[in-house]
């Protein structure tokens, strides 16, 4: 079995609902991935390992999503150079402000690609590895463009009361 | 002359003592890129040239910084599937959290990868960029995991005092 | 048929039921107006060949709401002169303050004439379309002044338990 | 002595460097203009009267700036339906937020076209008040497409160092 | 009938569950009080009077309640001497924030005495009240100590489960 | 020595620049007051003592200024029904919103009366005093409204370049 | 009977289904504790003697929840040397964020270790205290180990849809 | 040597003048401490390194600094049960808000003691430490009551001018 291009990480089950999203995308994009759930906190190791093989096996993208102190894509970033995209989960108390501030503000060196809070975040996220991959696949890109001229065609002309 | 693979746009001169971040990284690791001001209000066909003109023109991610109301990397995410990096300028009274969330909180369909607000933003979007094309380029990868375990092995094991 | 002097957009289907407030005072108040979804990001040309038409169809103003990201209003404020009044609507994560930011920040130049988040400020919005037409119409000035007499004068003195 | 057009108003003379951005844009689109300051709480007549008149005076559109609980452009609302643009002045401890939300937040009934916080909201102001007076003036849009597209052509297209 | 020395007003009848509070605990101190709607935008001219007349008529203390840009606690303290306590109600988008700033941030020379956001505010708008009120009277001085001993010692040592 | 009427503490020497305003307005009014440095974490015992002497003493109204977890106001307010006005000092990283909320959201029983953050409402807590003691000394109630009066007489009609 | 060496208090009974969970996580690792009902305002003199009696009794770790101004934790930190850690409980109106800045924003002296807002930040605060205690305890420190390892152990490697 | 019981970790050396404030307390304390830079993103090893030998080499509480997304104090604490205090270093956008909100978020399972933001924040981390120290070592204890003691005796009484 081949290895998928894209990785979708999560630091729990509970951030899944968000970041089905992003499978979904992909799905839609015809673009192979892998779900895994890496907790930074509550297996480290998992996410050491993760990181350290990324290159190696052949990953091109490393969506992850996380809440709160949303160390996951951060701690991603900094073992593999493979490009990740960061989705801020919603979360109780701070509305997804917490994960947000803990995903973006990387210091000068790890960057992560940074997206929405929320569900929306996390479609752009299959989008935007879509658009990494359609640099060195013509074919994905004519289907990239193609489902963006379908979306800017579904929208109407007039708003409508239901 | 060749077209450079990464564009650095921003909304104003003024944007450009933050900009510059992502270009001297872009030279440190051998990138070549080009630098434009296209202001998303004031010149809004450029914005528009730039994004039809950016596949066809072989550009493969662009950089975009702006402060405020911060529309530039959004509406460029819009007009092409190149990928974009958003930079969120640092502002007076709002501090950047204005420029932040008019990049990031972008509508399904159009991503944009932000980036930390201020300079250390616009450092990452240069490795992001780099990040990216390294999938393509494994002379660049080389360069750039250079560059990371250089980075790693500059910091010393004790603080000083100065 | 006639131009109908106010444009009521939006960047989406689900604005709707927040904008179409500002359409029922326009119809208290008797003024003609047209809605359109013109969405910055989905569709941008649809976008600028509103703007670019507007002094020429007659517009004489715009009422243009938007969330999150929400470029809409001052992408329209870029692209012409009749004056754009911007409704921030209400986001699920940040409540609108991601909406509020980028409709009210904008640079030099373009402005938008920012209303409170929400469905209030839609209903805002059309008096204050109301207020800026009244300027040459005696008679919508007349029914304004009497809307807002009525107004006061349902309130009751004194607060009931229901 | 003729009555301008627009009316400058501010809640103190500590207003007047943010407010002077209005008027100065006012000169150079050859619009003419009163300037006051009236203070909501200091002056709570002044501001009756200012407002009881605006109609009968011929003003046509009312620029109010202020800071902290800034409810000058809300009251001036509520007294005149002449078009009131608020500009959320600057402060100390909270940078204009709490300007911002005591002019924005305004009740069903009562606008006002609140602009970014600060010198470019006010300068915006000015913008804001040729674009409603150009509705009725064909040498007053000229000069105001004029501004705009002199704008945009001063727009450089490569940052420079210097 | 003499004149209560307390009166509670607010900006709207939607505003009267919060302020009830208020109501609720004078009653609870025997403590006479009037309740008015009075609206600083839509009714400006109720709160001239109002004000104007709240020493002659012997008011002793004014609890005011309103929300979003909520202007009538610092319109009521510009007015008039009588000590002004302000009670900011939560609102829908920003939870009461644009309440608190813009009854809080008032300008040298106008206090608004400000209580928590809501229902708890308003609870302790009453007992502000009270404790001033309480100042030249022995017998309120004396109910108001009973009040707050029996709440202490209303105090469970230990929480259960229900 | 007679008691005076109002006693301002705050919880260190840091505080005293802002307190000071509340000082001088009581000057200005010919008010009497005390001055104390009343740390509720570093010295619990004198904020015990002082509340519960508060009513014996004769104090009428304490002004209670603090920084930070500030939790000075509202112990105090625990302590005694003397009315306590609270002044959030500024901070350094919160600005003074870590202030305003350690002081404002006092729980049902026990309010403080809070002012603006800052020097400015530490001036307003003075003259919230003054219009409390007013309500019992007609000779501090004229001069307390030739000061209002005084303010607004000061006010010009036009803001001026220097 | 034998005091338990860790206090789990609260201000409010309305505190307890969210401090109720740092009592499941220690009756997991089998820690004694005790439970009070401490509110800073309303039983200050209750705070008192829990604080001046906590090195005595044998105390070793304090953890107290709070919501709102959340006194409690600091003002327990200012009465015992005893370690004390913070709960900030979810508010209304602002979310717990209130509740963080008052529990979290204290002056030099008297630190709270401060948890994150809500349940999660209870179950924390238990752990916590089971840290402190496993440094004297190397049955506890066992358990401890084997908690955190089952945790990390029940970690699924791959999202589910339910 | 023997190993001291404190470690102070921080990201960079530019946390050095924030987390000294740390290293002068226990110097004052009399409590031996090391110090490292360890990063989470650039010297990840050297986290994963120190965090798994904490236990071993005998440290009993460990000091994290960090600014901006401050993924270290959280990632430490995921490595090792032994106590770990977090000190948000304030940073130039957020004020240290995005460096609180990564190091307090944490979830359950991983506990991190936070302190304020900024070098208070850094000085009671040092004290967090000596108090939990002090647990096992009675001359401790009596140095930290000392300390204590001497801190509230040294309040003056009354503010002074200078």
């Amino acid at each position: 079995m081949t290895q998928p291009p894209v990785g979708i990480i999560m630091g729990s089950q509970s951030d899944w609902p968000t970041m089905k999203e992003a499978a979904l995308i992909l799905d839609t994009l015809g673009i192979a991935y892998e779900t895994r759930i890496v907790s930074a906190h509550r297996t480290p190791d998992r996410l050491w390992d993760y990181g350290k093989g990324a290159v190696d096996r052949g990953l091109q993208v490393i969506i992850a999503g996380a809440g709160g102190a949303a160390h996951l894509p951060g701690m991603m970033a900094s073992k593999t150079r493979v490009p990740v995209i960061g989705v801020p989960v919603q979360t109780k108390a701070l509305s997804g402000v917490d994960s947000l501030y803990s995903i973006l503000q990387m210091p000068r060196g790890f960057p992560v690609a940074t997206m929405a809070i929320g569900a929306a975040g996390a479609q752009n996220a299959g989008l935007m590895a879509a658009g990494i991959l359609a640099l060195q696949d013509a074919d994905l890109a004519a289907r990239l463009d193609q489902w963006r001229s379908d979306l800017s065609a579904s929208i109407p002309e007039v708003p409508t009361d239901d």
